[in-house]
């Protein structure tokens, strides 16, 4: 038998605590949880089943697998319709993931809880986690340092005449020979990802079904995005957009790199980039909007007459910046309609990003930590567009 | 501008038809449908928004993005609140894809379409997409002929000292160059899965929070499930089951290796599965129930006294074997409750496994096509134990 929760005691009375915050605010009574990404964050552990909180800090992990684990918090059902016989007193209210929860599998809950009231609990764990906790933040923090060391060695992997593809394939190799657990968590119905992108010269300017700063137009129709076979070659960009999730807690870095010379153009938006970074994170501070964060960055690529080619060339991303964590797109989001504020404990991947036709991508993506002193940014390998020849 | 049906005009009629004598059957005036894998099948191409087709065949698809898209067939959208004006007469019932699209997306559609009678779209989507047509054959066809090419090269890809974790990193390489898409659609709530994979020794028996047939412990508690960083050692085996998707159809196969010699009783029970898919394949002719067949299987390995590692030993999984087509988990299933019929024109991925404490899993998973004249295996790498050594 193993336990099933592998945090430390403080450590889930501290999540569970934000959870309950959180329902007390909805006045729910108790919420239901189904996601991986909930019942990691509430237990550091993935299972078959649901995770029931109620508004007095109880928990319960009903489990349909994997077999033979324990704690005086685990009870096992086989289907759904067992959850009354382990909850006890029922909810006159109850949060169920009714973002990303099934159609029918919501309606097969309400009729296992005939009598309450059906409220959103998803909202309520998007804000949870927005905030990392301390032990969330050192899990990060080592995610960046492994993604880092991999980023470091990406001009060690070009061989002349390779393409796009070939060349993200080695540096697949690579993430995962460094510990790159390959999955990522993604919130939102229809995005796919796989392990990231290489989009090499006017690739980046194929558009993107998904809501992706850069598009690509992919190997197949059936996963239109990123690489497409095409050889690297002299005056174009490289952009190397590949997540770090080493520790089920994931970092985002993007790096560009060329063959020798390109244009100056393409060039002066690079170093666009990097200013709106060294900006942005020194503007930051909590309590700034996350909006008036999107409007400078779009200020300064207007500044520097490239606002036609920021966020895109045809097609054009609709945000700078986005939380990570257990999943790649969490809270805070920095774009125009954001209602976010900056705070302590955030994790923000910031992507300001240009399209130069005839070049290709430019920009780099960083990840930071928001204290109450200002950003630190937890991935630093060499910003500069590194030449791999 | 790009034509968006990739699809020739009678392969497109062919599909929209099935869907069509689904939605009559079912009493429906039209669906609308949302998942990535239904906009393939139906246009083969992904795209957000979303694709509408009328019980008289009209198809009308309603994209969000990617821009530059283009056909009769084609209205740009920017909100679900704008398909009344695109869709022209309203649906006195509407399909949605209720087990997949989650409740809030549901009921906002609902909103969008207040006088319809909702639904459910996704049981006429799984039966369209169960039969294969001979376009989708062909692509099957492929992905097994490279997944092939793939496994021949497993044995040369093995070193000395490698972890399981190391000898599934060159596979994976191995396989994405050899043009592996790499993202797997994989239907169901929580189900998550890699590129497959590696599992060595009695790893094979730590419990999967899936319903798989082999476990695996992980690299990280976020995803309990494959290789678990152990060195591979003479006497255990090492399960390959790394799936194949070089066309954005899908085959399954798996293959066993070892250091040199394996026990008897684990030599005994890989044979057995060999048995079972010789048998099945002879037996599983159309109009076959699924559930005999598993019946079958089940007292094969009874005959042979090993039921009680037949798929797992600490955990077992329900099923031997399901249909695999742009997801990884089609129709038919091969489990004791289904209620399919084997039918020409099925790709049946077969997985009868044991798992032999002290040795590892053995057993070995092919995917057949189903004719009128039986079983055609589409994944063809010898069936044996081949030794790394």
């Amino acid at each position: 038998m193993k336990q099933l929760l592998l945090l430390d005691k403080d450590e889930q009375l501290l999540r569970v605590d934000r959870v309950v915050k959180g329902m007390k605010a909805a006045g729910l009574d108790a919420v239901l949880l189904a996601d991986n990404a909930s019942k990691y964050y509430l237990t550091s552990r993935v299972y078959a089943g649901y995770i029931y909180i109620t508004s007095g800090g109880k928990v319960i992990c009903a489990v349909q697998r994997p077999v033979e684990l324990n704690g005086p918090e685990v009870a096992y059902i086989r289907k759904p319709e067992e959850l009354p016989s382990v909850i006890g007193v029922m909810p006159r209210s109850l949060g169920l993931e009714l973002d990303t929860m099934s159609y029918n599998n919501v309606e097969r809950l309400k009729a296992v809880f005939p009598d309450a009231t059906i409220g959103n609990a998803s909202a309520i764990m998007r804000v949870a986690r927005e905030i990392k906790t301390d032990t969330e933040v050192e899990m990060i923090r080592e995610s960046g340092v492994r993604q880092e060391r991999v980023y470091r060695r990406v001009p060690h992997l070009y061989r002349e005449g390779m393409t796009d593809i070939e060349f993200q394939v080695e540096i697949e190799r690579t993430s995962r020979l460094e510990g790159c657990l390959g999955q990522f968590r993604i919130s939102g119905d229809t995005m796919e990802l796989f392990m990231g992108n290489i989009i090499a010269g006017d690739n980046a300017d194929a558009p993107s079904p998904y809501d992706f700063a850069m598009g690509g137009a992919g190997m197949s129709p059936s996963l239109p995005v990123g690489a497409n076979g095409s050889e690297i070659k002299p005056g174009m960009t490289v952009m190397v957009d590949v997540n770090g999730n080493y520790t089920g807690y994931m970092t985002d870095m993007t790096r560009v790199f060329s063959l020798g010379d390109i244009s100056p153009e393409a060039l002066k938006a690079h170093e666009c980039s990097r200013r709106i970074h060294r900006e942005l994170a020194a503007m930051g501070r909590p309590g700034t909007e996350a909006r008036a964060l999107y409007e400078r960055a779009l200020e300064i690529a207007r500044e520097e007459g490239l606002e036609h080619l920021f966020m895109g060339h045809r097609q054009h991303a609709r945000f700078i910046g986005h939380g990570v964590g257990i999943e790649i797109n969490e809270l805070p989001v920095i774009a125009p309609r954001s209602r976010d504020v900056i705070a302590p404990g955030q994790v923000i991947a910031l992507e300001p990003k240009f399209v130069v036709p005839g070049t290709g991508a430019v920009g780099i993506e960083n990840t930071y930590l928001v204290t109450s002193g200002g950003w630190t940014c937890l991935t630093n390998a060499p910003e500069e567009i590194i030449s791999l020849r």
